[in-house]
């Protein structure tokens, strides 16, 4: 099967180098904007060959992966759909699903007008796996073993392209699950993007005070760990941001009216609400300990 | 030397076992509220050991370390007060000192009155070291190895008290630095307590949530490292946020505004400003990765 890798960054080199590995693709043919990322996968044999264009990378291909940042998803696929052949499946590895559908529906159509392209070939799926750092020079053929990976078929996707497209995850060990692409943005609001949000909001929070350096100097091992995902790029979360807006708002306006209490526990020293807090979080963070900490 | 260790818990339990590996100790008697926690430190060997009281403990010892939550100080140094022998050096492992230092004026006076001891042989101390689980039977004698220790002397410090207590902990492999006691607690406000209180509030909040358990079910490596510090002791870190309430209500007040610009710029898709957030966290977090990396 030849893939046609949309994006050449850390999931979809680790994409291309795990399905390569278990046979399920054959040749790879990539597309990056970055043509640094382009010329790395190249030389690491992730890609084998780069394309000057989508439209030229996906023309050939049987599978067409989409791993770049959601908000440029709209614009992807307007390309592939000018140029993808009528039997290839798409899929893509979106941290939103509710706008990558959109985008597609808004740009694939029905298999009329200019495009071969329909959506029912278009199956939207989710790697929950990563690094701390972006670069398909982090890429890793085995990142997505026993991680969950999960699909959101809408009701126009074609059942057989989502099995395929669940198969080819599966020969990457990754453990498929299906869910409404609605609830998949509200869990992933909560427990993915809004961490993210926190984490970056912190450091830059600390970087931008004029005792900031030094501040960094004292930092611990929580503190590492706590604010990790932060390392994580920039403009891919951002888009993730904007993209979740809906989710990510409400939940981060709960988790603030959390902190408007805390501030005032905080201030008022009452030990008993704060201990209260810290209690419930500590015996859910122990409960939940070996589904977080299952590797 | 015979060391009196009060609370036998991670922190203290280590510390013992570290000095005890390193020769500085030789006999260690525990007192702690907890019998449970007692028992298992005896069995572990890392007390000789278990006293009845905090008197039976001390009255005996060259070196007291006080290993209790913060909270818990003014009372503990109260018993050590009334019952200390006049050569020995009382120090701790505090998360903050400011609170710590005014138990110990309150409690330990100059001298005069009933107890023996002066406020001279106090060395107030952190170790910047912990485990993300609580408890002695997660004790490590290497644990502080090419760590952070802090101590933060006040002008009544004996200057010698403070060397030995230094050497203690460079014999356990800490790296020793001294620090005003004020400028510790606002900047572990920033980089310690304040993101400890943010990993409870963001468990708390999503295990109160009705759908809790489902999402926690697909938090991933990032949800994982972040909340982490969550699974500490909550009532350990209870006192920490009474106790520097001040630094620490300052350090939440600037990122509850950080924040409230983030829901606004997410509410209103705003891409530029959440870029901008995250392009300063992601430069900071990489500028510094090396330091805040470091083992």
């Amino acid at each position: 099967m030849k893939l046609a890798l949309i994006g050449t960054g850390l999931i979809g080199g680790s994409a291309a180098a795990a399905w390569r590995k278990s046979g399920a693709v054959s040749h790879v043919i990539g597309f990056d904007i970055d043509a640094d990322s382009g010329r790395a996968a190249e030389r690491l044999g992730i890609v084998d060959v780069m394309a000057p264009s989508i439209g030229a990378a996906v023309a050939d291909a049987d599978l067409v992966l989409l791993a770049v940042p959601v908000g440029a998803m709209r614009a992807v696929f307007n390309d592939v759909a000018a140029h993808v052949a009528a039997h290839a499946i798409i899929t893509d590895v979106g941290s939103t699903k509710v706008s990558v559908i959109e985008a597609a529906q808004s740009t694939l159509g029905s298999g009329g007008g200019g495009s071969s392209f329909s959506l029912r070939r278009f199956v939207p799926a989710h790697p929950i796996a990563g690094r701390e750092l972006p670069g398909v020079q982090h890429a890793d053929a085995n990142l997505f073993h026993n991680r969950l990976l999960i699909t959101t078929p809408t009701g126009d996707t074609n059942a057989d392209a989502t099995a395929r497209v669940e198969a080819l995850w599966q020969s990457a060990g990754a453990r498929v699950m299906r869910m409404d692409a609605r609830e998949h943005d509200r869990v992933f609001a909560a427990v993915s993007h809004l961490p993210h949000l926190l984490a970056f909001a912190l450091v830059a929070s600390i970087a931008s005070d004029a005792d900031g350096e030094r501040k960094f100097g004292f930092a611990g091992a929580g503190f590492r760990d706590f604010t990790r995902i932060a390392a994580s790029s920039a403009a891919m979360w951002r888009d993730v941001c904007v993209a979740n807006r809906a989710a990510l708002g409400d939940e981060l306006r709960r988790y603030r009216a959390a902190l408007d209490e805390l501030q005032s526990a905080v201030d008022r020293g009452d030990a008993g609400t704060i201990e209260h807090n810290f209690e419930l979080a500590s015996r859910a963070r122990r409960r939940f300990a070996p589904m977080l900490d299952a590797e």
